[in-house]
């Protein structure tokens, strides 16, 4: 195992079109493309089949969404097999009438799916009406085994989210793979873009240092309009990997596709945790507010004089 | 109250002399100096009180251990009083034959003790020997009412841990003070200085972020040997104010004693918040691996297909 622990990764950040077709093909082309210069693990953005519908309410749009499994996971996973690949690929799931996530299977080099996620924390801002789309994801966070390493993969949203990537980490997790959809509204841009992307980044850096794991996020690029008169948002690509210290080892532009590609190892987390041994002294037995909303004032305990 | 959130703070980067005297009237000195700058509250750094003496295991060193409230914190209650500043003092705690604590009192403007922190992860590292010397916290983490804000003490190895951040913001924490001793092994920093750094810096930005609070670590600086022998530590300083996106505000040298000074704005948590509502979407119901040390594979939940 530990000879193969050192390879290439594959993020393809790319613009998604209006056509699913489109972009499945093209999305088939980048895994294509991605394996073939040694990638071992391919991942895809966020809801990559469509664009990012999100930023209006409409009903429409659940015509795009289809099960697990489905047309686009058998294509994927007939592409997995063929690239000896693992594919990190988000798909807008069809679960019931009714019931639909923002959701990411991983599917093995063999092409069967590894294991299946489904968005934990859904957004709703200006823009991103996720709300009114996903159901929250009742399947918690995972790392799922595949010949490339135990995978986690988490989506957007969870990525400010240190509980998701702890979780993760806990089970096992080699790396977290964060397919995302994020841009600027042009509006904003100048004026906060870079404090935005900034802190965008140094949030997941900061869930590699704690947790000692890789996190790879892939996000698209362009600009995408809801229609003629919107704004619209500008998807800021920079699509990035971190290793186990936070270190960013790779890192894609803000505005052109690309394959970004990251040689990884995860040997290195055995080396980092013994050195970094956070894992260690986690006081288990004193986080239990964690999973309260908020937590009133107790004067009880504010006075220890 | 509004019209008092805005306000100067001020961080004592102290070197530590051996006389614990010497320190103290130092501390006092930057305490004064700090609030005559305007400064409402005064962060001093981990043990400023003496050397940094875990980089051995020595028995006689509990001697240096002291009762809260004790002279120390009776002296610095009384500087509060005069220079009308809540003050982040750290305290090594004498609570019984056999139970010491690396602790920290948050002393409010009235003098009066508002707050009592004792470090709850410890660590024990090359030169970091705590565990022998520290028994583990118990009083949890918790956001102290002061006339300047809610103030969270945390202490250095806890910054490595999201958990600790968060149930400090979810205390209701406007900011959250890391009093540190944190520096490189001479032989080490040429080679992973500046990574060992920015993770350090990075983490702590991080938690910034994610809870939308005030950061602020306060280290020391210096070269501290154990013995004529040992390479010792270099304390590398750069201590830092991170806002509620984690932009770095104030950054201080890494080699030179200093009060650094930050203008923070409570009021902007509320700001930051509203369009960055990480804690509105915190997924409470699944949260409960947190409290384990590691989760074991489950088989049942990896095969979705």
């Amino acid at each position: 195992m530990a000879a193969n622990q050192k390879f290439k990764i594959g993020l393809a950040q790319m613009a998604c079109a209006k056509d699913p077709e489109v972009n499945l093909r093209r999305a088939l082309n980048f895994i294509e493309r991605a394996a073939r210069s040694g990638a071992r693990i391919v991942c895809l953005p966020e809801l990559f089949a469509s664009r990012y519908f999100c930023q209006r309410e409409d009903v429409r749009v659940f015509d795009l969404a289809e099960p697990i499994p489905g047309p686009t996971t058998r294509a994927l996973g007939r592409a997995a097999h063929r690239a000896k690949a693992v594919i990190v690929a988000p798909i807008f799931e069809r679960r019931a009438a009714g019931v639909y996530h923002n959701s990411a299977v991983v599917i093995d080099a063999s092409g069967k799916i590894a294991g299946l996620y489904r968005k934990m924390h859904i957004p709703d801002d200006p823009g991103y009406y996720e709300k009114f789309y996903f159901t929250p994801g009742d399947l918690g966070f995972h790392a799922f085994p595949t010949r490339a390493g135990r995978i986690a993969p988490l989506i957007c949203w969870d990525q400010w989210y240190p509980e998701a990537a702890r979780l993760a980490a806990l089970d096992g997790a080699d790396a977290i793979f964060y397919p995302t959809a994020i841009g600027w509204h042009p509006s904003e841009k100048e004026r906060y873009g870079a404090r935005q992307l900034d802190a965008w980044r140094t949030v997941q850096r900061g869930h590699a240092i704690a947790n000692g794991v890789y996190v790879a996020a892939v996000n698209r690029v362009g600009l995408e309009k809801a229609d003629a008169e919107s704004a619209g948002i500008e998807f800021w690509g920079s699509s990035f990997v971190a290793d186990p210290q936070g270190a960013v080892i790779a890192e894609a532009s803000s505005d052109r596709e690309e394959i970004l590609f990251a040689e990884v190892d995860f040997g290195r987390l055995e080396t980092v945790r013994r050195h970094w041994p956070f894992l260690r002294d986690r006081r288990i037995d004193a986080y239990s507010g964690i999973e309260q909303r908020f937590l009133e004032p107790n004067p009880k305990v504010k006075k220890a004089q």
